[in-house]
């Protein structure tokens, strides 16, 4: 373990789950997460990233055990009274993470890089590995849906992810720049770890980073399904799966990455998939997926890393 | 009573105390309260205005007894986490405070005026009195002292009000209008009350905005002394006379609004400046200014509404 580098591909909860697997245990300062921005927006003048703040969050012991986002001992205080001014309560946001907000917002507007406001934080909440935003750059993913095209978090929160999805598009992400470091640590990486996070909304925004996909191309990626029988753990990945025509199945994430995966990690019960994956020119690697627990979390990223040092 | 129509000129604590006097006997719709809008600034991103919030919380009955100033039954979870952070918290603001800055803020990033603001919050808080920022422009007090010029939190939260003060000016006020509705207001009063607060940094501004002193002059005013035997109840104001080389006492206050007002108020243990104030051309009342219950600003109220009918 103690030289092996790898890199992983993160959006919200789930990918949180995993990260935090491979954070106990892989060693300090060899495990570098790449964290999608694109459900990233302004709310009440503040910038909220809610899959960089899940992934910090839940690395740092502070993420709500019940919902998977936000801060856990969580009170809602603020919002309590927002919502008596009238105020948009659409996007729910605890006291705690308020804090989190209001000082990121602050030290953007002073000049400082969404990638060194997320590293002061991580070292004020004790997270010894490197997590960083896919860019500096402000990239936002667009839902072009039955209803028009939405910002993320208007399909996502404020529609319930109601509206029938036809496609995604990255607002910025052509003249985006991935963050300092991101590049130089795939370039060092053993392997990549694409974790089990919605492949449109999640990882293909990081994908779509100008570059990033070119370098990883090189690399020995390693994706592990968000999808368990045809269903998804958490979030709309399947129901998009469907409405963009394609039946929702670990296959199918399969396939959504054929380009890019040498190995892809699927659930017991899904093993039907296997020699369809392994005839798309990709290993597969049968275990249990999913994580109720810490420790299956943990179990997981051992999986995980086995699986890496013997294919790549 | 009843057709008596009375504006109030405030500021922070000690004005909001005798306008929560004179809202308790001032039927609705009778009394309007032009707010000192110099103390405003930006923090966090958020546009703070702790005038107007601590004469709104007050007549609202959320204002905190302890403090003055803030809310009642107020947590800090959020400037708890801002710490941790790294986040400035010098000047303290609690979790339902922050919801009104934040919704404020995002109301005036969206064009509405701080006087709309101000209208819907009041209708929120059930305040069935007119209360309005002397201005909808920002306009910001600056001190200058011998450490140079401050912005007004800077010298009076920051600094503590420790540096040495040689002047006040009002940034942006010669482009300045007062905010719809407080002219006419203005006009139609039967007279004028400046309550208790801060000659310097709380009433000198709302008198400095264009037209407004001209539309006062012409009225009856009465005001009610900051001082004490030579103390001020709060806040920096003997101090301040002082540092510009006045000795500080309700005969300053009296001279500093001379060329204003028909009646000044003071306390019994300056019965001493009665006659001096005479002799300024002004009807001095004697009678008990210290409010400490909220009985005492009701009582000061009648008193200075009594005073009022009488000599206007």
């Amino acid at each position: 373990m103690s030289g092996l580098k790898v890199v992983a591909l993160a959006g919200g909860v789930g990918g949180a789950k995993l990260v935090d697997g491979l954070a106990q245990i892989v060693p300090a300062g060899k495990l570098t997460v790449v964290v999608n921005t694109g459900d990233d927006f302004e709310y009440l003048g503040m910038w909220v990233c809610p899959d960089l703040d899940t992934v910090c969050y839940t690395l740092a012991g502070i993420a709500s055990p019940e919902t998977g986002w936000g801060r856990s001992n969580e009170t809602w205080r603020v919002f309590r009274e927002l919502g008596r001014l009238g105020g948009p309560t659409w996007f729910r946001l605890g006291d705690q993470d308020i804090a989190t907000h209001l000082e990121r917002s602050r030290r953007l507007s002073q000049g400082h890089s969404l990638s060194q406001v997320t590293q002061a934080f991580c070292q004020a909440w004790g997270i010894d590995h490197t997590i960083l935003p896919m860019s500096n750059s402000p990239i936002s993913t667009q839902v072009d849906t039955a209803q028009g095209v939405l910002p993320f978090q208007d399909y996502f929160v404020r529609q319930k992810c109601q509206p029938e999805v036809r496609g995604f598009s990255f607002d910025g992400i052509e003249d985006s720049q991935p963050s300092p470091g991101s590049i130089e640590a795939i370039k060092e990486a053993d392997f990549i770890v694409i974790c089990p996070s919605n492949p449109w909304v999640s990882v293909d925004p990081i994908l779509a980073v100008p570059t990033i996909r070119k370098h990883l191309i090189t690399k020995c990626v390693i994706a592990v399904s968000p999808i368990i029988g045809g269903q998804a753990v958490k979030g709309p990945a399947a129901k998009m799966y469907q409405e963009m025509g394609i039946q929702p199945s670990a296959y199918a994430v399969a396939q959504h990455y054929r380009d890019l995966c040498a190995g892809f990690v699927i659930d017991q019960v899904d093993k039907g998939h296997e020699t369809a994956i392994r005839e798309l020119g990709i290993e597969p690697l049968v275990t249990s997926t999913l994580m109720k627990t810490r420790q299956d979390r943990q179990r997981l990223a051992e999986d995980v890393i086995a699986f890496g040092k013997q294919i790549c």
